[in-house]
């Protein structure tokens, strides 16, 4: 299969590359690869596209984005990166195939901040943060292409991912990630959450494992991906654990915003993408386990 | 209360003005007004809409739209009026006012054309046409722009609205209003549908009297207009009565694309919209003389 993968300079893209390799032929495209194979070239751009399709096109894994901190700094140009781009990329792709596998990056960012006390496969989609209404936009034009034939479109709906490498990401939820390199260093850490709040959680690994799995199967539409639902504190110790490290370099700095919209995250259950055969992480433990080992890999 | 109205010059944008000159400030704005008063120019355009809006909006009435089967074919033109212009123009009227009031011209479209056998304020939209999909959109936008509190949003998913005046639409529902002019010259017309096709319709009068009642409540969200649900075949003696000619001008010649999107139309409930204040014509007759009483003002 000729798999092109967009943003695959990210953290999650250099996952799925490396789960990918050598079983697929990959078209590994984004702004900055970093010296791996690939395109480098912003996909808004129609020679870009042009070039990451001339070799057809059997699936798209459609990983880039501009995240939610950055969106609400740059309302403009991410929309036109997170839906303009994305319809482009669309309709490039269904040039380039016959009916390709389309799966997009969405985000539980969808749901928005005013979430009922369990958030499931009804749960309809009220996005607060631009990025949110961004996926929400692109899951409804995904879903017309796949109705309409010309794609065989999925959206994955994902969960906090950790850990993102150290440096800025954009992301609003850089908390979660910061906490595993500070505890690796040693160093002390204000969290804008509170000890109580909770999470939706998946590791790097585990959400590369399952964008392959969406490449495999025939599911279409939108469905939210299985997490770990784990308290601040549970978090902490975890990772705390994994280090060696004393979980007092944690420190509770609760910011109301932050805790809003990344901190109090209402039970979830996801039955159909796990009778799809998705998973989240085996236990938080695990998930700490697994985050460091990419961690080590960068 | 200064209203700003897109698509002014089109045949619901004429009756709108209609009914609100003298009561509020208008301007006017759309492509070609043909003379009257207003903006002429494109709301894609950034400084048209520095002009629409220099002095200042308390509601906005956006009806400008590329129609369903224009929009098949030129897609991405389609896409950028009725997407990226829709998401602009909400932009600048937050900027210009304070949380303006924003009605938003949706359509039935949104449904697709796989429908349940009633649908309601709980059916999901599930667009087949690309027009669909970028009502679908530009409603998600606009309810999350209402969330963040920048504009007070709401979509009204109109029907068939009848009739339009005479001359290329680029609606493939155009055979509707296409009966009403034949009739009226005592010409024969091919419908593409069968005598039993259901229609859910509207005319032209009252969806104005629908909007203009939009701007004076504080509903948000999407909700679907009440309509006349009718067989093809009872219009055709509605509108037979109402021009005194023979309904057997009309001929059924169905067409099995267009019978699918535009004459299967099932039960439609819409409670909500009701309980707002919102309403259908009061039965097929009145339908048929308020849309000749609209066409003779042309």
């Amino acid at each position: 299969m000729r798999i092109v993968i967009t943003g695959a300079g990210g953290f999650l893209g250099r996952a799925l590359v490396r789960q990918l390799k050598g079983v697929h032929d990959i078209v590994a495209v984004d702004r900055t690869l970093g010296g791996d194979e690939g395109v480098e070239g912003d996909i808004a751009d129609p020679a870009i596209l042009k070039t990451v399709f001339h070799g057809g096109c059997d699936a798209v894994v459609h990983l880039a984005t501009v995240a939610g901190g950055a969106a609400e700094q740059a309302p403009e140009t991410a929309f036109a990166s997170n839906v303009d781009a994305s319809v482009q990329l669309a309709s490039a792709a269904a040039a380039a195939g016959s009916k390709p596998r389309f799966i997009f990056a969405s985000s539980v960012a969808i749901y928005g901040d005013a979430l009922p006390q369990v958030v499931d496969d009804a749960t309809l989609p009220a996005p607060h943060m631009l990025y949110g209404a961004h996926k929400a936009m692109t899951e409804t034009w995904l879903d017309t292409q796949t109705r309409r034939g010309a794609i065989s479109a999925l959206s994955l709906r994902l969960p906090g991912l950790v850990a993102r490498p150290p440096g800025p990401s954009g992301m609003k939820s850089a908390f979660m990630s910061e906490l595993f390199h500070a505890l690796a260093n040693g160093s002390p850490i204000l969290l804008p959450v509170s000890a109580d709040a909770t999470m939706w959680l998946m590791s790097v690994e585990r959400a590369a494992a399952n964008f392959r799995h969406a490449i495999e199967i025939e599911a279409t539409g939108a469905m939210t991906l299985p997490a770990l639902r784990a308290r601040m504190v549970d978090l902490v110790r975890a990772v705390a654990t994994e280090t060696g490290q004393p979980a007092n370099l944690a420190l509770y700095e609760p910011d109301a915003a932050i805790e809003r919209a990344f901190g109090a995250l209402p039970s979830l259950e996801t039955p159909r993408a796990e009778s799809e055969g998705f998973a989240a992480d085996e236990n938080l433990q695990a998930l700490a386990a697994s985050a460091f080992e990419t961690l080590k890999r960068i």
